[in-house]
């Protein structure tokens, strides 16, 4: 077994070493014009014809000569003859010879006999676009390097100008490589992983201007990746293997650029996007991405992006910047530099961030993501309520309309989110899942529109409100059912091991998979445990967290656990088995500001709204019985 | 001959008008999502299986049982046996039934036996990817109405979704009308107007997420008109007709709309843009656009944007706004909303803007604009200096290092613009022509960068330093020579009337075209007109100015003029005969601040650069003996 340690090179030297010793070789081509929108232009362009050819009308009117109208006036009107004195004429038309001045159709009379009166002499070229106005020939239409819009195609259409000379997109080839890869789409078996790798990469590119190819997927064997990365350099201007880049026995990405090429850099100081892989062979960059998702559109977009640009003469287009608080702690470790994705709600005037999931390979990290906060390697992260910059990943405006749910997570929220931007494309809705009682503490540090609860009290046997009244004395905040749901065992089809109540786990030793600190349902399960006079360690497993009902049921349906507390719909996703347990209400907790806003107005019309119900309950296990009710904290 | 006015409806209340009576049906289409990114989902979409599948090793090393390590210890290592004890694995690999844990390739040792020797215990589930924790079977990866961006591809295809059902882009008929007009590339007759506005309406439709098609030219014939419009509804969401719009006897889109469907207005309170037609026909909308260019986009984009738009369930992305300092006065009609495009550089720290010309027909005037003033109907306008919000076509960081040049415009100032482009993407150059005289003042408000000024002073017969010394009293400025360039008479080719001097132009009466006031070369005019003691009434045509000396050209090449003043490359554009007058000295005037800047000086290494002078020189008519040199002022 190899032992490979990478390197920690800051991300901007490692950029900055990349760039200074490799580059995508600029080529131009001659393509229409009609088809250059987003083209980058190779040369400055001028135009070769005027437009307008001619003197043309700039109103719709007669054409005059401007001398034969000087005694024109109110009390001594003018008649000037058809086709002799005057001649009809519309907006575009070509002056006819001899004439120099357009009077507009609203100042002339058509007399019986076919003359035209006028009230006023004409000026000499009034109401005449000349030869030239819009476009005239040698003017520079567009400079060097410029990324042509519609109305540059206009102008140089117009400019007699149909062909043009631009930047060509780089060629990038995208090796994916890994024995366990197979095609998106085939039937998966154990240990076999999607190439979604691909279709993402080549989307960043299109979008950056480059034109991606996608090859075939590469097994694990040295040889074979020689071989492919040897053949795509052939065709293509840089050139990506994902992945192979990490230090494990069978990433031979590096021993396959080594020998037909030269390594610049082997790991990078972030995380994640450490084991990226930069270099060159036969003179053209060449790029080994990380395998996990996250890492590899991160490295992708530092050092492949910036290449693309430059080759195509321009800059990168900078993420906007918005400087919010900070909902949560984002600890960092020293020496490495963090890219934190972040959900970001409008609250109360405030952009709130919470940090999402920092796994590498969360893609659904990404897509959750509002921004993305960047801590530095000499830094060891922010405190709660610290102010930091973020970059955006959706623009500022769209955020503005952005509801922050924190608190305990249930597809209902998700299902709410959609709706309201269906009814209102301004009103969207990001989550953070922080639990029943992060929830709670969210609304009381005003960081959150609303908030998932469901917290049983042991001593009334009533939901949320004893918690409401304990975290939040003398706040006022409303809360509002949204649904009954049932909450029981999760287990395997058949329910093998006869799971009923809580003593069977501590009594058949089943292997158990718990919720995090904080979630209802990690609060109802000690409650079970309590009255059941258990204590966790009687539980095996009590230690292993998961943080929604989904990842649950997925436990249990890989088998690495006998039974899990959730909801219904997320046994069903599996097709596991479910023993209800007790029925349990889920309000939603809101702010005071939030209550009385239209958007809130619009919230509660889809809770109420009889299709939506049917929505819910057709899910399973959810009754809407109350959906909508307001229940008295106090 | 028809007549007929156009009602003046304010903008807002046309769109609410449209919006309200007629739009886009919504329709869907499930396609692959491979193929989806920026397409539009139709509904929420939720992951069918889980990524990973399986519980796979999140760190290359070793996959074990963790109950088997509790032993291990630096003083006590533990040796495993291979295959039976541990299994190699590397990231992303599916640990073997029966493993619960991943141990690190750094923290293991490989004896020589085979054996790993292991110095700590595994606890449960360490580095390992739960099954589902990229994403879960079950979980909501998009809502409804989102639009699809690279890392949703992903997360979808991880989440075994290949097939998606997005919202189809709504397919937008465009037809080109009037018997003047002709297809791009056709060779240009008198009163043939080339189509270039479709290619510029089809590339706005395709930007906003719509499907164009350019349908065939069709004259200003009703009958022809209405079958055009018949056989584009019966394919299309949305009909476009582009012109005959406006009131002139040829313009039939009123008549033709009117007699198969509905027109709801004919007539926009705005300028540019009030000739617009907005109607339906066979419940599909339909809207006749100005034939003038900008005209044309701008109606577009008010009124078939925002329906392109919500057909998507989206909102159109707002243009950025940016606070502005008016470099000029711009007045404005009252009842009339007007639209104008400006010029913007960032000058000491201050945004400051130029309108550009107004026409209508200018679509160089879109091309060259860095914003958009907009001008409310109840408005006299803007004094110059005062502060105004524009929205911007360029983002405000591609403006920061945007440089103004106010005063003389020379094609040189062109090059120079897209030399800084080529070889520093971060800057880029906009010309506001406003003649020396405007140049020079526009320093001295410190309203822009550098000015070109070739001023004679009759008096002491040298160039710009006389002028800069009496309208700049007492600042530090720079004057930097750029070229001399030779001033003579643009004359048609064989200069039939023998113009030699001044003289000539009074005596046999030639028509003149004339510069605008303030610019060097009416400047030189005047001065020569007094040498010979002529006054301004001996020269026909005086008063018929232009703004550029390509202009000037045209004139005299459409044969309305006989004669101008004007620069050699200028009459060589249209192979004109050029009468050389006078050597001239065009100088860069440069504020102190922009002198000492890093822009200055890689604009100063360009203008000595001898393949950049050579360039210039081969324009002809140009020396570039002095290019760089610094003029004292005082």
């Amino acid at each position: 077994m190899r032992k490979v340690y990478l390197s920690n090179t800051p991300r901007q030297e490692a950029l900055e070493l990349f760039q200074s010793k490799t580059g995508i070789k600029r080529r131009t081509e001659e393509i229409a014009v009609k088809e250059a929108e987003g083209r980058i232009t190779a040369e400055p362009v001028f135009a070769r014809l005027s437009m307008p050819g001619y003197h043309a009308a700039a109103m719709d009117g007669i054409a005059v000569k401007a001398d034969n109208t000087f005694s024109a006036s109110d009390q001594n009107p003018l008649s000037l003859e058809a086709d002799r004195g005057y001649y009809q004429i519309n907006t575009g038309g070509a002056l006819p010879s001899g004439c120099d001045a357009v009077i507009k159709i609203e100042d002339i009379q058509i007399l019986e006999d076919g003359c035209a009166e006028i009230l006023a002499p004409a000026t000499p070229w009034q109401h005449v676009r000349a030869v030239g106005e819009d476009v005239v020939a040698g003017e520079l239409i567009v400079p060097s390097r410029h990324n042509l819009r519609p109305p540059d195609l206009g102008a140089l259409l117009a400019g007699g100008v149909t062909e043009i000379t631009v930047l060509v997109r780089p060629k990038i080839a995208v090796i994916p490589s890994g024995s366990e890869v197979i095609e998106v789409g085939r039937e998966r078996q154990k240990g076999s992983v999607p190439d979604f790798n691909s279709t993402v990469i080549a989307a960043y590119l299109r979008q950056w201007g480059a034109e991606p190819e996608v090859l075939p997927i590469v097994p694990d064997d040295l040889a074979q990746i020689i071989d492919a990365l040897e053949k795509a350099l052939e065709k293509h201007d840089l050139v990506i293997i994902n992945a192979g880049s990490s230090a494990g026995d069978k990433d031979y990405t590096y021993s396959a650029l080594d020998q037909i090429g030269e390594v610049f850099l082997h790991g990078v100081a972030t995380r994640p996007g450490k084991p990226t892989i930069l270099g060159q062979a036969l003179g053209k960059p060449v790029i080994g991405l990380p395998g996990y998702p996250v890492s590899a559109y991160m490295s992708l977009e530092w050092f492949v992006k910036p290449l693309v640009y430059q080759s195509l003469g321009q800059l990168p287009p900078e993420r906007e910047k918005l400087e919010v608080k900070l909902g949560r702690r984002v600890v960092s470790e020293i020496g490495v530099e963090e890219f934190v994705r972040m959900t970001i709600g409008h609250v109360d005037g405030r952009y709130i961030a919470n940090p999402l999931t920092r796994g590498a390979g969360v893609t659904m990290s990404l897509v959750r993501a509002d921004g993305l906060l960047v801590i530095p390697a000499n830094s060891l992260g922010h405190e709660q309520n610290e102010t930091v910059e973020v970059e955006l990943y959706r623009p500022e405006i769209e955020l503005r309309g952005n509801l922050l749910a924190a608190g305990s997570h249930d597809l209902i929220i998700d299902l709410l989110g959609t709706a309201l931007k269906e009814r209102n494309p301004r009103v969207s809705l990001s989550s953070a899942h922080l639990g029943s009682m992060g929830g709670i503490a969210a609304i009381g540090r005003g960081q959150a529109h609303l908030a998932g609860v469901h917290l049983l009290d042991p001593e009334t046997r009533e939901y949320n409100r004893a918690y409401i009244r304990k975290m939040l004395p003398g706040q006022k905040v409303h809360l509002v059912n949204l649904a009954y749901r049932m909450q029981g065992w999760i287990v395997p089809v058949g329910n093998p091991d006869g799971t009923a109540k809580i003593e069977d786990l501590a009594e058949k030793k089943l292997s158990y998979i718990n919720r995090q600190k904080g979630a209802g349902t990690r609060i109802l399960f000690d409650h079970l445990l309590d009255e059941a006079n258990l204590t966790p360690d009687q539980i095996y497993g009590y230690e292993r967290e998961e943080h929604t009902h989904l990842n649950i049921a997925a436990a249990v349906a890989a088998g690495t656990a006998r039974v899990g507390l959730g909801i219904l719909p997320a046994a069903r996703a599996f097709n596991l088995d479910f023993v209800p347990l007790a029925e349990e209400r889920y309000d939603l907790l809101i702010s005071d500001s939030f209550y009385n806003s239209p958007e809130a107005a619009l919230l509660f019309d889809i809770i109420k709204d009889p299709d939506f119900q049917k929505q819910v309950e057709e899910l399973g296990g959810y009754s809407m019985r109350d959906a909508g009710k307001n229940i008295t904290v106090k």
